[in-house]
This record gives structure tokens, C-alpha cells and sequence, in this order.
């Protein structure tokens, strides 16, 4: 044979073994389908941590057997984990407080709305939905409510608290999910005797399940009584993460105001600058490359909701001040070549990340090595 | 049976399952390295655009024939393809142009001088290098080389051209690969009167492998004496892009110090706010984590690398004032709650950005599922 007969010939056998990849990997999804119905009505949670330790273990373990390159099993095994969290969405699931009360979800039709009208209903949960249009029959509506979930944009939350509470049973839990916390929890809390809780998903109504999913709970009152709700997200694959409403606010405004302000800001800037995007792309690296889809990704979207985000507290303004008043001083180092001053807030905010920052080193090594490989 | 016991039935066969598939990605694994080995005999690139195109797409066609989800397969083999990179970083490359003359690196023992050496190595050039300490044998060194490629840190580079310039033969090619060119190409042409080639590796010196790297080729003097370099290049599987000095330094502005410059105060930032990471990270959806984990990481590098990129131009001083001013005028914007202002310069920034907009928001959501899948 000759090398061109060679390399054909290899190929060849690379195609078979690829077949037989593509039967083994539809085998394995039948199984994993297979496995989450009988979880469903062993009424397991959708996620096993310690069936996915072992899982990843095990299989580490056998891929160094077999000579498999660090962490391409691991890879593997994620990503295969993802599809099984997408089927756990369609699955049923055990329900944490069997009642024939009904769960209302206001503005239940709306993009969140929906995706907890399903989960309930998916854990044998009797829901009704109260629209813009059903406040004639909200008495109806709420009447006798186990839980009314408030599910509508954070600018109306405050005024739907207010209609609502003269409605509902002084048993009824009252809850929402709005993104500011402590002026929504004094709220409900002011207007409704009963028990109130403060919630916040953060996910978006496109997440394709609820599989490690966080959702904040920032308390309220009569905590007992709507422990339920908690423990029912935790079936679901969610992870419930208690954090007070002050703190959670304050954490916000730098998770989601400052960094979706920053984003806009430079999206804005670059678009001032009127740099071609083809010839930037062109010339990127992994990195800028990942950077600018983390600028672009945010105008494809609607405008309104980052207004809203960026607007929501009268304390983002200072902390996009205090951001300001950094760059201004940086700048100044910069105009002065100042390389002694920028080497050591350099390493002041080095000791402020820790472990962090090669932590963080590596992870995003890992992630951009996958930037790489979707580049064609 | 009943359902635990089931559940454990079902478990055992995927852990079969398993097994068979490491060893059906052993056997692939080795195919790709024999694969390798045969294309390093003929002489062929790293890479086969085309051999790859054909992979992926007849792959998602039997993929869908056997019922995988979406993307699976390509995940899958994109990941695999990193693996045969990776491989083909080993082997041996045809030589563009057979010659007894040397290649000499200057710093050739640094970072990037290692890997450039070990490249024109494996491919059958005879490498010499030029250190620190050679500079009394320099004449001895560069005589009748057929290339000097100067690879050490930006700030001596000019320094450097100056001094090895009078030993160089008329017709020995000068090249260097400083992030900055319009002033390193002017410079070289002054002191050289052979043939000169400026270029930028847009990738540092801990690449797994040469396949994908983009290298910038920001033209010189007698070009077509240095195509066999460029040729090259592309058979290490890397892409060039041409593009002149001034427009390089132009867009470098923005791709390297912009961006850098920003995270670093972003970083700076965050220390100032003392914000508890534990907490955000906690708190964190899978964009933020992504952000942050970019933010981090920078931190955890080196501050003189940093530094001097920011520093590189008395341009980027220009930028940061520019995106200062654009700052301030946002800040404004959200002071005054003036949502219909913020919706209309975002809808601008959505014009500029295009239909990059949306593909970025598509590529982006497969990234962020990636790292949702790295979460625990």
C-alpha cells in the first residue's frame, strides 16, 4: 500500500469506528431516558450528586487505563450529563405538599411564568394563572390559594402586590420573583399578614431545565409553612441558595447591574470606534474572541430588560461612579507610563482574588481550549 | 424487580456502556495518531478543512438517524479534533524551502522563541539561536542565515534590530513578531535593506499546538523571498492573516489593550467594592461566572505582560478616553432614569454590531451550556 491508500484506508476505519460511536451513544441515551422514569416515580430529585461523583470517578479512572488523554472522558461525561437534564425537564416529580389547594401564578403566561406553571403542574400541582385581563375575577382566582407566585416584570410587581393582597387567605403564602429584593420583601410583607417569600431565579425563562439551576431565597415570614416550595425546587435539580435581602441586593448590583453596564459600555464604545467587526474577529485570539461574544450576545437582546436591570437601585449609580473613579485613576497611570504603580494595584487586586485567580485560570483555560474548537 | 433495583440495573448497563465507549475512543485515538504519522510522511498540513467539513457533516447525519440530540456529535467530535491538534504537534512537517541555511531565533530560548524553534525544528531547518549573552558571537551567529526571527519582549525589540542589523547578510530575511507593528516594521526597514517581514503570532507561548493559531502578516520588504515562511506557517496547520501594520496596531488597540485594560479595572474595581467572591460565585448565573472567571484569571498572570501591552501605544491612551467619555455620558443616562435614551443607544449599538449580534448570542449559549455543564 501505498501512504495515499494508507491514509485512505485509515480514514475508513476512523468513519466505521465513528458509526459505532453514534450506535453506542444512542444505547446510552435509551438508558439514561430509561433510568430518569424510574427516578420520576421513585420521586428522586433530578440530579444524584454522588451518582455523578462516582460517575466522573470511575470513568477517569478507566480512560487512564485505556491511555485517554486527560479530561476528554470528563468532557464527555458533562456533556452527556446535560442531555440528561434536558430529558429530567419532561419527566414528573414527586410533590413535596400533596393538597387540592391551587398554586396561582400571576402573570403565569409570561416567559417565567411558564416555566413554573410546567414544573408545578409536572409535580401534580393544581395551577391557575392571573393575567392583566383577570383582575375582575381576581377574588375568585386566589381564593384559597396554597401559594400565589407573583411572576410579572419588576416595574409593576409593587402595584400587583397592592391589588392582590385584599384578596388573599390570611393562610395563603404570598412570593415573587423580582430581581430587587429588599423593597419587594417589605413590601409583601406590609400588605400581606400571612407567610411571604422572597424569591429570585437566576435563570432566564430560555434555561432548558432546572438542573443546577440557583434560585435566591431571601426569607420573608412564617418560613415553616412555605419550606415546601424550597424543598420542591431542590427536587427539580435546583440549588437553593439563602441569602438575606440587603445582601442579595447588594450582590446584584455588581453580578448583574455593573456587569451588564459595563458590557453596554463598551459595546456602545465600540461601536463609536467603528473597528470592523470581520477584521477584528479575523484577527482574535480565543480570548477576545469569547470577550466580544460576551459584548455582542447582549444587543441581540431586549433593550428594556437591561435598562430595567441597570435601573433597578438607586445604588447602582454609585457603584458605576466608584467603577468611574477607578478607570479615571488607571488612566492617569497609564498617560504616565506608570508601570511601578500599575505592577502593584496589579498585585492588591491579585490578593483580593486568592486562590481565585488561578482557579480561575484554569477553568477558563478549559473553556477557551472549546472557544478554539468551534472555531472553524 | 422493583424500581431500586431497577434503577441499579439500569445504572450497571450504562456503566457497560461506558466502558465500551473508552475503548472505542482508544481505538479511535490511535487511528488519528497513525492518520497523523502517514500525512507527516506525505508532507500534508495539520489540518484538512475539507477531511474535517466531510467529518462533521456525515457524523450529524447519522447522529440523526440514530436519534441524538441536537449538536451532540459535533460537540463530540470537535473535542476529539483538539485531541488529533494536539498529536499533530509532535509530528514532523514538510520543509517549504530545503536549504542549508540556518533560521536563527533571537531569544530563542524564551517562551515564544521555544515553540517557533521547535516548529522550524520538526519541519528540517537547521535552528540556531541568539541569546543575551551570544551578542559577542552575533557576527558568527547570523552569517549567511537564511532567516533572523526576533522573538524577545517588546520593549528591547528595537534595540535589538539596531544591534544585530550591521551583521546581517543582504540577503537574509528579517522578521520579528512584537505585538506592535508600524514602528517595529519601520524601524527594521531602516536599519535593513534585505528582505524584512513583520508578523504577529496572536497566540502566547502555552499553545497546545500550532492548528487554528492565528498568525498576522503585516508585510515587510521582498515579500515573495519570505513566502516559503508564510507557507509554513500553514502547513503547521496555523491561518494567516494579512493586514497592514497600521491597521494591525489600530484594531491590537482595541482587541489586546482595550480589553485588558477594562478587566483590569474591573478587577481593581471588585477589590474596591471587597465584595465576598465566595458569595457572587454562589450567587452566580452561568454568564456571570463566565465574566468573572475572565476577570480572575487575568490576575493570576503576569503584570509586567499586562502592562506593557497597555501601555504599547500612546494611542490606547486616546481609547481609554474615549470609552471614559462614553462611560460618563451612560452614567448620566441611568442618573436621570432616562430609559427611552438607554433603549435608543443600545438600538444604535445593535445596528453597528449587525448580524453579528445574534450569531454572537447563539454561539455565546452554547458556551454558557458548557459552562453550566463544568458546574458542580
Amino acid at each position: 500500500m501505498d501512504e495515499i491508500e494508507k491514509l485512505n484506508d485509515l480514514r475508513q476505519r476512523i468513519d466505521d469506528t465513528d458509526l459505532e460511536l453514534i450506535k453506542l451513544l444512542e444505547k446510552r441515551l435509551n438508558l439514561v431516558k430509561e433510568a430518569s422514569l424510574v427516578k420520576a416515580t421513585l420521586g428522586a430529585s433530578s440530579r444524584s450528586l454522588e451518582r455523578e461523583e462516582f460517575l466522573l470517578q470511575d470513568r477517569a479512572l478507566k480512560a487512564k487505563e485505556h491511555h485517554l488523554p486527560e479530561g476528554l472522558i470528563e468532557d464527555l461525561l458533562k456533556r452527556l450529563l446535560r442531555e440528561s437534564y434536558k430529558d429530567s425537564a419532561q419527566r414528573t416529580f414527586s410533590c413535596t405538599y400533596k393538597t387540592s389547594k391551587p398554586i396561582v401564578l400571576v402573570g403565569g403566561n409570561g416567559g417565567m411564568g411558564q416555566v413554573f406553571a410546567k414544573y408545578f403542574k409536572a409535580s401534580e400541582y393544581k395551577v391557575k394563572t392571573l393575567e392583566k385581563d383577570d383582575w375582575e375575577n381576581v377574588a375568585e382566582i386566589v381564593k384559597g390559594a396554597l401559594l400565589v407566585l407573583i411572576c410579572v416584570p419588576i416595574e409593576v410587581t409593587e402595584n400587583v402586590i397592592e391589588r392582590l393582597a385584599p384578596y388573599l387567605d390570611e393562610e395563603t403564602i404570598l412570593a415573587d420573583i423580582t430581581s430587587v429584593k429588599a423593597k419587594i420583601l417589605s413590601k409583601m410583607l406590609s400588605a400581606h399578614q400571612g407567610p411571604v417569600l422572597a424569591l429570585h431565579p437566576m435563570f432566564g425563562p430560555d434555561i432548558k431545565g432546572m438542573v443546577k439551576q440557583v434560585i435566591v431565597n431571601a426569607g420573608g415570614r412564617e418560613l415553616e409553612k412555605s419550606a415546601f416550595v424550597l424543598e420542591q425546587f431542590k427536587i427539580w435539580g435546583a440549588k437553593v441558595c439563602n441569602c438575606e435581602a440587603q445582601e442579595h441586593d447588594k450582590a446584584m448590583g455588581i453580578i448583574q447591574a455593573m456587569r451588564h453596564f459595563t458590557t453596554y459600555c463598551y459595546g456602545l464604545f465600540l461601536a463609536n470606534t467603528n473597528a470592523s467587526l470581520k477584521e477584528i474577529l479575523d484577527l482574535s485570539s480565543p480570548i477576545y474572541h469569547l470577550e466580544l461574544l460576551m459584548v455582542g450576545r447582549l444587543f441581540a437582546q431586549d433593550p428594556h430588560l437591561y435598562c430595567d436591570i441597570i435601573m433597578a437601585q438607586e445604588h447602582n449609580k454609585q457603584l458605576i461612579e466608584q467603577y468611574l473613579n477607578c478607570l479615571k485613576e488607571q488612566l492617569e497611570v497609564v498617560a504616565n507610563h506608570n508601570k511601578a504603580e500599575f505592577v502593584k494595584r496589579f498585585l492588591d487586586a491579585r490578593d483580593y482574588f486568592g486562590e481565585y485567580a488561578t482557579l480561575f485560570l484554569k477553568e477558563s483555560g478549559q473553556l477557551l481550549a472549546r472557544v478554539n474548537d468551534d472555531k472553524r
